[in-house]
């Protein structure tokens, strides 16, 4: 895939059934996000659940009840086919992948656009720190935690964190860089010791793959969208509709329009 | 009133009955509160109203469906009694003005708590600059605008704004003060020429009272959390309830602590 197509481009070619593989690297400096869609029945709770846990869950854009156009982060988009691919979930259990949700798409969906770390890891790269499961072509580890998320309704969750190994000078810039991205998953959560956050074994991650830890780099952790799907996991909603890891909507903006002052 | 009582002290006071005034400068050093209460139904609506318009209504906590404690700001506390004063509307009419909502209180209520310019103007006030209505003794001159909030289902507004007049350093030291606060309102949203905004008459707020513009002195404007009463004037609920203007929720978190970096 061409990295200089626009996004709109992009989401295009979803909707005509012509792009169906992962997004990293696609439409390179446009911020790539989650998708989670909800009955509105379930759709306040889920809300407060993102307001409460801006770091796992950093909201970018919410439809009114029954649109499916991310108006602000993607005009002229349709969220029921610009994603290259979907999930769907009933009772919380996985029941089937698939490109278009328009046959799923009810009146009473809400669709909740959530950053992903996609943004931050380029802009730690362009600082020239490393990002170990991207030098190593793998899939970033992920780890559940001790840390408990704010619960908000029928949604509660540990805390999914993922991690990116670095030397002590590195994460001290991490810390500053990623800090600047709270749309983003912000700043780390926790570095060093993995006890202290509950993970027993870095080499068994929950989620994604085991990274090369190198002498003197200590594990630097961020909060995780994939926490999303802990709390909708233990919700059990009728229905939810959520991207397929790694597939995610590419909106218009950039990743340099997340930086804060 | 005794400045240095303690917030919990006051919300006591609040409860029992014995503290009906307005709160500026009660409990100093500490954020004060705007509240909103409404149904269930329009609790998201509210919600993604607040998310999308985070100058005018940027929010400092929300309960969960029939909760009344604000646990995040003010654990504790009674959102039912605490505050000083309330008004109760209904479809969107002032129809009592009340110190108590127990009899009110329903079980599909969501209470919203929403930030205040008195954090920011404390900050103003202790890096020397002047706060004309404080000098004059008077209400926050507040105006409603030609730009709008996004609406978010049935809640919309134009944008209302309150107004200090500063000079041009003065005004250029509070763009960098009230930036560190996104939780009170955060920078200016205009300065200078009122009409590119809609206003016509400084002498004539729409709310408060027209404050002295001295000589070498440019208005300055901020998002005001008046705002969310013309949302609820025009979505017509049912029923909310809010805080009397003036008597504010006062919450054990400390000004400094919104400060962001």
């Amino acid at each position: 895939m061409d990295s200089s197509l626009t996004p709109a481009h992009i989401r295009h070619l979803c909707r005509l059934g012509e792009f169906h593989t992962p997004t990293p690297g696609v439409a390179s400096g446009y911020v790539q996000a989650n998708l989670v869609v909800l009955p509105k029945s379930l759709a306040f709770d889920f809300l407060l659940f993102c307001h409460r846990n801006p770091k796992p869950c950093p909201l970018l854009d919410v439809t009114d009840v029954g649109e499916h156009e991310a108006r602000i982060v993607a005009p002229g988009s349709d969220l029921r086919t610009d994603l290259p691919r979907y999930n769907i979930f009933r009772q919380g259990e996985l029941v089937e992948e698939v490109t278009d949700i328009r046959e799923y798409w009810r009146d009473d969906f809400v669709a909740f656009v959530i950053g992903c770390s996609f943004s931050f890891e380029s802009a730690l790269l362009k600082a020239g720190l490393p990002v170990r499961h991207i030098e190593e072509g793998k899939n970033v580890p992920m780890y559940t935690t001790s840390l408990s998320c704010l619960s908000a309704g029928v949604f509660s969750s540990c805390l999914v964190v993922s991690m990116r190994p670095l030397s002590a000078g590195e994460a001290i810039q991490a810390v500053k860089i990623t800090s600047r991205y709270p749309k983003a998953h912000g700043a780390p959560v926790h570095l060093g010791e993995p006890d202290l956050i509950g993970i027993s074994n870095l080499n068994s991650p929950d989620f994604g793959d085991a990274v090369t830890i190198e002498e003197g780099e200590i594990p630097v952790f961020w909060a995780c969208g994939v926490t999303t799907q802990i709390a909708l996991g233990q919700a059990k909603p009728e229905i939810a509709i959520t991207h397929a890891p790694g597939h995610m909507l590419i909106t218009d903006i950039q990743d340099e329009s997340l930086v804060v002052p």
